[in-house]
C-alpha cells in the first residue's frame, strides 16, 4: 500500500487524523485491530465541554443529592457494589430471559449477605442507592410488596409468623392481584375464596380463565407463597375483596402444590429478569388464620366483622408510587439524557459551515431542540420529589392522628405526578434513542433498555388515563367547592385566584419572568377545568345520565388534568430556583433549565394559550425566540447538566454515554463480546455452503 | 368445595360464567388446566362488532389491496406460505438473535426454493405478498440493495458478471457505505481506495476507528461480497466517494478474505434476525475492473473519466425509500391497529353505568381517542399509494427522457413523506402498545415486536430530521421562485394560491366539509413556510452567515415542513374520497376516516390555526365537538374498518389480535411454548433452595 501523503490526510477531513494513525495505526499493525488503550484519557470533544461549565458540578450533584453526606453514602455504595464482580452487569445485553432470571435471583440474594456484611439495613439510606447502583435488575422487588401488604393488612400475630421468615427469603412470597381479565377494576376480580365453617377453612378457587392471576413478579418461578386477593363469600353472600395467604411451591422441592398451577407468563418487552407469573387454584384450602385480618375478619361462626379504617392502605399504595417514581421512573429519563448529550458532544456529522471540520450534532439547533428541554424535564421532575415528600408527610401525620382529610388530595396529586412523568420519562427515552442515530438503536447504547422499560411504568401502580381521571374527578369536586365559597385544597387553591384574562408580557424578556409563565399555566389549568366542567354541567342539565355525560367529556377532562399537573411541576421549579439563593452560580442555570422546561411546554401547546386570547400570536413569537435563545445558552452547560446526576460507567452500562466519550472504541469492543461473534452459526453449513460451491468454479 | 350456589355466580358479574362453567370447567376438572377448543368460533364480543358493519369489508379489502386480483393473488401466496411448516413464525417471541438469523437465513433459502416451485419471480407481484406473508422476517434484505447496487452503477459487463451470480445466492453480498462515525454525511466517510498504476490494482483501507464499516445487513455472518464505498484517490489526489466490488469471506471455507475482519455488531432492540455487520479493510488489493463504472472510470494510466450523469441514481435511493414506507412501515401501523382494536372490543374492565356488567375498553372516549385517530391515519397513509407512485412514474417517464426536472420536487416529496410517516407509525405502535395495558406488554402481544422495529425506521434511509430539513430547503426555493412569479412545481403549488386570511366555518358540522379544513392546512403550511422564510431573510439580511442562520430556523423549518407533508396527505386523502363515488357505503365511512384524520391533526396543533387569527377560539371549540362526534361514529365500525386490512393471523402473530378474540386462551397457551416454562432453572436449586430449607422446620 502506498504511504498516504499529507495531502491525503487533509482530504479525510479530520483533525485528529495524523494523531490515530501513530498511535493507533501502529497497534493496527501489529494486532490486526484496534484495541482498547485502557488508560483514563478523555475524548478531547468532551473534555472541551466540562472545560467551560458555568458551575461546579460537585457542588450540584449535591444539591441533586439532598446532601453533600447523601452523596457520600452514595458513592460509597456505587463503589462497595461496583468494585464486586458478582454484580456485574457486563454481559446484560448478550442473555437469554433465563439467563436474566438466574442473574436477578442470584444478585439478589447477593445483595442480602453483602448488605449484612456492610451492616446496612433494609430501610437505611443505602438500600436506594443498591438498587441505582444495580440498575434495578434484581429479583425479589415485589416479594417487597408482599411483605408490605403484610404488614399493612396482617394482624400483629400473622406479622410476627410470616414477617421474619420473607425478610431472610426462607420463604419468597409474590402479591397475587392482577388477573387475566382484570387490571385497573379491583372490583372485578374473580377469585373465590369460600369459607366453610366446618372445616374453618377458606377454599380458594379460580373459576374461570380470565381469574387467572397474571402477571405478578417473582411467581412465575421463584415464590413459595402468595397474598393472593379474593372475594370472600360466607354462607353464600359476597363479602368483597380480601387478601389471604397461601403456599404455593413446596418449600422441600419447589414443586407446585396440590391444585395448584403456576408458570411464567413468557417474553416480555423487558423486565426480562422478572419471573412474571400466572397462578390457578383448584379447591385450595387454607386457615382461617391465613386471611390477612387487621381490618376485617371472619369468625369461627361465620360472622364477619369490619375492624378499623383500612384508609390508612391507601397511603401505602401512594407511597408506593411515589417510591417508583424517584427510584426507577425519573433516574432512567437522567440516564437517557445523560447518554443522549454526551454522545450528541463527540458525534460529528455533516457541517455547519462548509469550510470547517463536521461539527458536533449537539451545535445543531433540532438536536438543541430534541434534549434540552429532556434535560430541564429531567430536573423538573427530579425537584419535585422535595414537594411530594413534604405534602405526604404532612399528610401521614395527620392520617396517623385520624384526620384522613388530605388523603383525596394526595391520591390525587401523587395520581396526576405519577401519570404525567411516566408519560414523559416513555417520551423522553424515545427523544433520546433516536436522537443518537443508528447508533442508539443498538442494544449497547444502552437505550433501548430505556426505551423498552418505561412504557410499562405508563399501566403498573395505575394507568396513565385512569389516573389523570382520577386527579381531574378530585378537580370537578374542587372546582364545585369554589363555586360554594368552601376552602379548598392547597394543591387546587389556585382555582379561586382571578387572572387578568391576559398575558402581561411585552417583550420576549417578559417570557423570562417565573410570574409571567407560571400566571400563563395557571390560567390555562383553570381554563381547560373550567371548560370540561361546563361541559359536563351541560350535558347532565340537558338529560345525560350523569355516567354518560363524564366519559363524553372524558378526553378534555384528561387534558385539564395533564394542564393542572404541569402547572404544578412549574410552580415548584419556580420554587426550587428561589430556594437556591446562596448558590449564585447555580441559581443560574438552574433558572435557566426552568425557563426552558416552562417555555418549551408553552411552545409545544401554543393552542393552549392562544384559544381565549390570553396570548396573542405576537406574544407566541416572543416565547418562540426566547424558548430558541435558551437552547443555545443552555447547550453550553449541557455536558455538566447531565454530568452532574453523577451517574458512573456502570450505572449508564452505555457504549456511547460513558464519562470517557469513547463510543466508538466502546461499540467495537463490547460487539466481540456478542454470541453472534462468539458462536458458529449453523446456518453457513446447513444453508448456505452447498450453495457457495456453485460459485467457486465461476470466480 | 362447596358448590357455587347462583347468588354468587351473579356477583362474579359475567354473563357467560353459567356457560363456561359447563364446558370448560368439565375440562378443568379432567385436565387439571384450560384447553383450547380448537374449534373456529369467534369470540361473542369480537362477532357482534362484525354484524353491524356499515359497509362490505370484502369490497374494501379490494379496494386496500388496489382490486380484486391483487387481493386474489395475496391470498393465494398467503396460502401457500402459511400452509409450510417451514415458515412458521410461532416461536419467533421465544428466540435468541442466534436463533432469529439462522431461521431467517433457512427461510430466505427456502423462499427461493419456494418460489422456483411456485414459478413466482422477483420481480413478479408475489414476491412483495411473501414479504408481508413472514412478517419481513428474511434474511438478505441487504444483499437486494447489493444487487441493485450493481444494477445501478455497474458496466454491462459488471452486471453480466456479478448478478446471476448474486441471483442464485451463489454469492450473498452486503452494501457497506455506513461507518462507525458516518451515517447522513456521505462525503464524510473515511474508507480509502488508492490507485496503484504500477499493479493496476485499488488498495482498499479503514484507516481509522471511525472508518469502519458499521450496520450494513447480512454483513454480520452471512456475506461473502460487499460493494463498498471508499473516497477514491489517484496520485494522491481524492476523486471522492466511489463504489467497488470486494469479495469479504471465502467461498470455500466463508473465513475472512485475509486483510479482512469483519463480523457481528451485537444485539439491537429488533431486527435479530439480521446479522448487521461490522468490516475492516487492510491493505486489500482488488483489480481495475472492480470499481463500478457506468458513470466514472478509471483508466489504465490513472486517466479518471466521468461518464454520463449519474442522477438516475437518486432514482434508486427514491424507490427503494418509496418501497421500504408501504411494505414494511405502514403496514406495521396497521397491524398495530388491528391488534389494538379487536382487542379493545374483547377487554372489558371497569363500568361506564354502575348497573350494567363491565365495559367493552372500546366504549370509553379516552381508549377511542387514543386508537381511531391511528386507524384514520393508518388509512390515510396507506391510500398516500397511488399518488406517489403517479408522481413517480411521471417523473421517471421525463427521466428517462434526459428530463431532470422533477428530481428534486420528487426527491423533496419522498423525503418529507418517509419522514412523516416514519414518525407517525412509530408513535403509532406506542399508543397501540399503552392502549392494551399490561397485555400489550407481554411480547405475545407482537406489540413490543412492532414498537421496538419501527423507530429503526426513522434513522434508516434517511434521517428525519435531515429529509425534513431537505423537503424545507425544497420549499424555501419554491417560495422564492413565487415571489419571483415563476411557476413552481406541482406538489408546491398551493404557496401562491390566495387565502381569505380567515376560516370560513360557522358551524361544527362546517368542519366536516373537505374545502373547510383542506384550506386550514393549506393556509398553516404556507403561513408556517413564510414565517421561516422570512426570518431566515431577516437573519441573513442583518448580516448572519447564511449556514448560520439556517441553523438557527431549522426548528421552524422542521415545523414547516411537516405542515407541509400534512397538507399533501390530507389533500391526497381527500382526493380518494372522491374517487371513491361509485362506492356509497365504502365512501361514507372513508370520508369519515378523513374528517376525522383532518380534524384530529387541527385538534393536536391547535395553536397553530389560532396563531394568526385564521381560526378563532369558538371555532376550534366546534373542531372540538365535531372531532368527538366522529370518535363516536366511527368507533361503531372500528373492528370492521381493521378487519378490511385482511391481515392473517400468521401475519399478526398476536395473542390478543387474533380474528376469533380468545385473547386470554390465546396468552395463556402461547405462554406454555416460552423456554422459561420448559427449562428447570438452575437459580432454585443454586441459590433458593438452600434458603427454604430453613424454614422447613418453621412452617
Amino acid at each position: 500500500m502506498p504511504m498516504h501523503s499529507p495531502a491525503m490526510l487533509q482530504c479525510l477531513g479530520c483533525k485528529h487524523y495524523q494523531g490515530f494513525q501513530q498511535s493507533q495505526m501502529a497497534q493496527w499493525n501489529r494486532s490486526g485491530y484496534f484495541r482498547s488503550s485502557g488508560s483514563r484519557d478523555v475524548n478531547p470533544d468532551l473534555e472541551a465541554e466540562r472545560q467551560t461549565a458555568s458551575f461546579s458540578v460537585e457542588r450540584l450533584t449535591t444539591i441533586l443529592d439532598g446532601g453533600a453526606d447523601n452523596t457520600r453514602t452514595r458513592r460509597a455504595v456505587e463503589a462497595v457494589i461496583h468494585s464486586d464482580p458478582g454484580f456485574s452487569r457486563e454481559n446484560q445485553y448478550f442473555q437469554s430471559q433465563n439467563e436474566r432470571y438466574e442473574e436477578a435471583v442470584r444478585k439478589a440474594v447477593l445483595l442480602k449477605e453483602k448488605m449484612h456484611q456492610m451492616g446496612w439495613t433494609e430501610d437505611g439510606p443505602e438500600t436506594k442507592y443498591c438498587y441505582r447502583a444495580l440498575g434495578g435488575d434484581l429479583a425479589f422487588n415485589v416479594h417487597r410488596v408482599f411483605k408490605n401488604s403484610i404488614l399493612a393488612l396482617g394482624t400483629d400475630e400473622q406479622i410476627a409468623k410470616w414477617i421474619p421468615l420473607a425478610d431472610e427469603y426462607h420463604i419468597i412470597g409474590t402479591y397475587a392481584q392482577t388477573e387475566l381479565g382484570h387490571g385497573t377494576f379491583l372490583r372485578g376480580l374473580e377469585t373465590t375464596a369460600v369459607f366453610d365453617i366446618s372445616t374453618q377453612e377458606f377454599t380458594l378457587n379460580t373459576p374461570k380463565i380470565s381469574a387467572m392471576k397474571w402477571w405478578p413478579g417473582d411467581m412465575g418461578r421463584s415464590a413459595t407463597h402468595a397474598v393472593v386477593f379474593a372475594q370472600l363469600y360466607i354462607k353464600g353472600k359476597c363479602y368483597g375483596l380480601h387478601a389471604f395467604i397461601l403456599q404455593i411451591r413446596s418449600l422441600r422441592d419447589h414443586s407446585p402444590a396440590p391444585g395448584v398451577i403456576v408458570g411464567d407468563i413468557g417474553p416480555k418487552m423487558n423486565f426480562e429478569h422478572i419471573d412474571n407469573g400466572y397462578l390457578m387454584l383448584q379447591n385450595i384450602n387454607i386457615p382461617r388464620e391465613n386471611m390477612l385480618s387487621r381490618f376485617s375478619q371472619v369468625l369461627p361462626d361465620g360472622t364477619y366483622v369490619k375492624r378499623g379504617s383500612d384508609q390508612i392502605n391507601y397511603l401505602t399504595m401512594i407511597v408506593t408510587r411515589v417510591q417508583m417514581l424517584w427510584n426507577e421512573v425519573i433516574p432512567m429519563l437522567l440516564k437517557a439524557c445523560t447518554i443522549a448529550i454526551r454522545y450528541s458532544a463527540v458525534r460529528r456529522q455533516s457541517k455547519l459551515n462548509p469550510g470547517d471540520p463536521e461539527a458536533k450534532i449537539l451545535e445543531y439547533q433540532t438536536q438543541q431542540q430534541k434534549l434540552l428541554p429532556l434535560l430541564a424535564t429531567a430536573y423538573a421532575f427530579h425537584f419535585m420529589n422535595a414537594y411530594v415528600n413534604e405534602f405526604y408527610n404532612k399528610g401521614y401525620t395527620e392520617i396517623k392522628q385520624g384526620n384522613f382529610d388530605s388523603l383525596p388530595e394526595l391520591h390525587a396529586l401523587t395520581s396526576g405526578l405519577k401519570a404525567i412523568i411516566t408519560d414523559y420519562c416513555t417520551g423522553g427515552a424515545e427523544v433520546c434513542l433516536r436522537a443518537c442515530g443508528g447508533h442508539g438503536y443498538s442494544a449497547l447504547s444502552g437505550l433501548p433498555f430505556l426505551y423498552t422499560k418505561l412504557p410499562a411504568s405508563c399501566t403498573y401502580e395505575g394507568e396513565n388515563t385512569v389516573l389523570f381521571l382520577q386527579t381531574a374527578r378530585f378537580l370537578v369536586k374542587c372546582l364545585a367547592t369554589v363555586h360554594s365559597g368552601q376552602p379548598i385544597p392547597p394543591s387546587a387553591a389556585y382555582l379561586s385566584s382571578v387572572d387578568s384574562g391576559k398575558c402581561q408580557a411585552w417583550t420576549k424578556m417578559d417570557f423570562l419572568k417565573p410570574d409571567i409563565y407560571a400566571e400563563a399555566y395557571r390560567h390555562r389549568a383553570t381554563r381547560l377545568l373550567g371548560n370540561a366542567a361546563t361541559k359536563l354541567q351541560t350535558l347532565v342539565q340537558s338529560g345525560a345520565e350523569q355516567y354518560e355525560a363524564w366519559n363524553k367529556c372524558t378526553v378534555q377532562l384528561v387534558q385539564a388534568a395533564k394542564a393542572h399537573c404541569y402547572y404544578i411541576v412549574v410552580k415548584n421549579f419556580i420554587d426550587t430556583v428561589e430556594k437556591l439563593r446562596n448558590e449564585a452560580e447555580i441559581q443560574k442555570i438552574v433558572k435557566h433549565l426552568c425557563d426552558l422546561f416552562a417555555l418549551h411546554g408553552i411552545f409545544s401547546n401554543t393552542g393552549d394559550f392562544l384559544h381565549d386570547g390570553y396570548m396573542s400570536g405576537d406574544q407566541m413569537d416572543m416565547v418562540t425566540a426566547s424558548y430558541l435563545d435558551l437552547l443555545a445558552v443552555i447547550r453550553n452547560d449541557a455536558v455538566p447538566l447531565v454530568d452532574a446526576f453523577d451517574f458512573t460507567d456502570e450505572n449508564l452500562n452505555s457504549a456511547l454515554g460513558s464519562y470517557d466519550g469513547h463510543v466508538y472504541q466502546r461499540l467495537y469492543e463490547w460487539a466481540q463480546k456478542s454470541p453472534t461473534n462468539q458462536q458458529v452459526s449453523q446456518a453457513y453449513a446447513s444453508y448456505l455452503k452447498p450453495l457457495f460451491q456453485s460459485a467457486l468454479s465461476k470466480l
